[in-house]
């Protein structure tokens, strides 16, 4: 059985002096360079793999500094500092000598308290009753290792310039093919959203992650209720202001567990 | 005219080797340890003190890696990638030759493009008609450094341990005295409400901010038209997991601008 394209794109080679180095992932292209999620999880695997790793993710800061190259690139991550039960992450992905990627990340030793789920998943259609777009006809690599199903606010069908109103999207999503869900995968998957000024506004607009963050509320038990399931996401865009907008979004398994909140600002120009 | 007691908090000395020596403040003191809104405001404030900044702030994240202790710390802040309008910036607060906190920021010329608020601001009483607590009997210095009126979800009156279902916050919010807002003061006010288990269950719970990030949709132009008025702040829970849990919320000035949008995570133990 050959390898799930994603671990093929978040396997990372450990050097001697501590550094791992990884390489984009033909597989998980976007229209120019890889796809920002992958990437995302590229650095978080990093800590994953840190020998010196306490505990698991809780949250996770990265800063699209630059562009990525196709190709290879070192990642460096240093435990900043070490608690009992939690431990501080800075990473730095390069790329010859240049800084290409900022992270800082939290990892924890959870323990069993009083949990709920403040946000309830929205009631929409099941996966299976949410229709799959009709032609897959993206360009980019990576939306193909990605089963999508838009319940709402999906990608326009046409550039017509009309101002929707809202930025709300909803949507069904696993990987593709179906892989058991872990930190590394749902890292990627908080960056599944189209950028939100589109579904905003149906006008081609450049745009450019520049920082995400996300919270793990999923532990280990969550990803493995999940397994090979269905995430509901849910994204919008709260505020949109010369050259900036920010959105905020959330991720349910099936079962209406609440596994990220995750948060972006992304550049735009129009 | 004395000097108003944020600008004494965020009063950085440069240092010969490009780092900056700060001072925790009494007047923002927390229960132990200083407020982490005015320390997030004093790393934020190490950026916009460098020589080589280029551009006002977009996003902040702070990682609240170990308690900060009362008294002298250094900041170290270094452009990791300087581009042609946006600037990565990583942060470091030491106290001794520990790592106290770590964050990372975004500094950007912004240019005018289409722009709008997609989160309108509630319905909500006027300031004017929002009344002042009773008594102001709170033992933490930096809450008098704060005029906070509470539209809804305010302290628990008592202990009763009921679960009210909401971790919903609205509130007004300026600085006591008041005090021209600026990016600084901004970053601070990010960090004003109170913890939101506190909110959803009456009960005492120990917690601390671990991570928190601040996207800043306001410009220049935009502070300067909010000057001394009020901020509405709107904070709620979204998940409460085994040890942490979210706050996302948003500050508008009075004219109903979204100022900031902006997250945390929070430790908890119960």
């Amino acid at each position: 059985m050959s390898q799930h394209p994603f671990d093929t794109a978040v396997a990372l080679q450990g050097q001697a002096d501590g550094s791992f180095l990884g390489q984009t992932s033909p597989a998980y292209a976007n229209m120019v360079g890889p796809f920002g999620g992958t990437t995302a999880a590229q650095m978080l695997q990093a800590v994953l793999l840190h020998p010196e790793r306490l505990g698991d993710p809780v949250a996770l800061t990265v800063n699209f500094c630059a562009a990525v190259a196709d190709g290879a690139f070192t990642l460096q991550a240093r435990p900043a500092r070490t608690n009992r039960s939690t431990q501080h992450w800075t990473i730095e992905l390069l790329q010859g000598d240049e800084v290409v990627m900022t992270a800082t990340a939290l990892t924890a030793v959870r323990r069993d308290t009083w949990s709920t789920n403040e946000l309830p998943m929205p009631a929409v259609s099941t996966p299976q009753d949410t229709p799959l777009p009709a032609q897959r006809s993206a360009p980019m690599a990576f939306v193909q290792r990605y089963e999508l199903r838009v319940v709402q606010g999906g990608f326009p069908l046409a550039w017509d310039g009309s101002d929707s109103g809202s930025s709300l999207t909803q949507l069904w999503v696993r990987d593709n093919p179906p892989r058991p869900l872990d930190f590394a995968s749902l890292a990627s998957l908080s960056d599944i959203f189209f950028p939100r000024i589109v579904v905003r506004r149906a006008s081609p607009t450049p745009v450019g992650t520049v920082s995400m963050t996300i919270y793990f509320h999923a532990d280990a038990a969550a990803l493995a209720r999940t397994g090979t399931g269905y995430l509901l996401g849910q994204a919008r865009g709260q505020a949109f202001h010369n050259g900036f907008f920010d959105q905020t979004a959330q991720l349910w398994n099936e079962a209406g567990e609440l596994l990220v909140t995750t948060h972006q600002v992304v550049y735009y120009k129009q």
